[in-house]
């Protein structure tokens, strides 16, 4: 049994709780928030203290916190003996201060109003010790069916790939969101495909997945539909598309296929 | 019961000829292919000719074909009654020849390797004339929960959309792709994301739904991923980027929050 105490109130926090709870390999015996607010709404009834001095002995201090909070919260955990984790994508391990120190980073946008199969979401771990790494991997295992361990500098590339398949991938749903609404075509019609596109890298590489105007090099459509662009959709829509033609076009000449 | 001719042996034939021949209100009565090839793996046994002028009386004749040959098939179409309908997303319904003429574009990105829901893939109809119109109205919904009506106008401005949410989106996951292998880091670990990042937008417009360094408005993540890319990968980052932070610094000044 894994005794873990943890620390935060928001979104991470939330899901790790309910993870955390629903396991039989860890005993999740203390939360620490900041104040009361939230708390009524917190999926997991646990002794609660508002004072990090008072934390109880445990073999993990998960910190499911803001980024920027975590070296001063860190600062503030003196004489634990047990391991101190944080939870997120961007920061390196060495913005803890502990000697044992490590990183849990669940790979996945996490909001409180949306359910989540926990054991489906990836976590990347990362420890200075070998026994550090073994109890993260183990913690991993009892929250998640995939565990993955990577360096902070591996990590930090991970969050740079992470923003292109999630924050820009939806930034294309935003642009398609306001081509419609200009045009006063409802947004629903393209709902199917957008679902289906994720879908398809699940079982196939996205670059087999390519499809549309730029990878057939139909230069006439993808004119015509810079015509109808302006600003940065028409920018966007031009840098985008050449440079999944270049792409194409390449692995062609690659291929050895006539252009 | 409308009665129908399929002409054509691509993915989209393959689908529709599924979906028309699982619906009681349908009797796809032939298909015309321009060779053998692929017929023995077509989904659908039914009558099979490779002769444009033998096509028997039908109510509707469904070209899906390639959105060059439109034209061309259309021509040789004579003496028919009925109403020819094209399939594609980008041809305006003026492409066929005819004088009863419609266009019924299912709104996915299809495959024949793929099984897909047909009863869930909106299907965007246009017809030039008000019978012609009910006629395909009454088609689509024997196939589809999902039938909107589309000018040809409206239909071009939609497959711009369609290329933001799919094609480019897709891109984005080729990118997040790249980073991943340039840095021997498993792309598996981001395919939980990429399936949540397409079922969040539905029941959440992309609007809402968007997170990342961009919308936070946090330079310093931003700069230390530019610094990392190069190319083209650096480039998108910059531009897209910019283009959600100004969206994000915009819409809190219409709400009158503190920059």
């Amino acid at each position: 049994m894994i005794t873990v105490v943890l620390i935060g109130s928001g979104n991470v926090a939330y899901h790790l709780a309910h993870a955390l709870n629903s396991s039989q390999k860890v005993n999740l015996i203390q939360r620490y928030a900041r104040t009361d607010s939230h708390s009524s709404d917190f999926p997991v009834e646990l002794p609660l203290t508002h004072d990090l001095e008072k934390l109880p002995i445990a073999d993990v201090y998960l910190l499911a916190i803001k980024d920027d909070a975590i070296k001063m919260v860190s600062s503030r955990l003196d004489n634990l003996t047990g391991l101190v984790v944080h939870t997120s994508g961007t920061k390196s391990i060495e913005e803890l201060q502990q000697k044992r120190k490590g990183v849990l980073y669940p790979v996945q946008s996490l909001s409180i109003d949306q359910k989540i199969e926990f054991r489906q979401v990836p976590l990347a771990i990362e420890a200075n010790s070998p026994e550090d790494v073994f109890l993260l991997l183990k913690l991993g295992k009892a929250l998640s069916d995939q565990v993955y361990e990577l360096s902070s500098a591996e990590r930090e590339k991970l969050h740079i790939a992470a923003v292109f398949a999630n924050n820009f991938s939806n930034y294309m749903f935003s642009c398609a969101a306001e081509v419609c609404n200009e045009n006063q075509i409802p947004f629903e019609i393209l709902k199917p495909m957008i679902l289906e596109t994720g879908k398809k890298v699940q079982y196939m590489s996205p670059l087999d997945a390519q499809t549309g105007p730029a990878r057939r090099g139909d230069q006439e459509v993808i004119d015509i539909h810079l015509c109808e662009l302006q600003g940065e959709q028409q920018d966007m829509y031009r840098l985008i598309s050449m440079a999944i033609s270049k792409l194409y076009k390449h692995k062609q000449i690659q291929n050895g296929k006539k252009l």
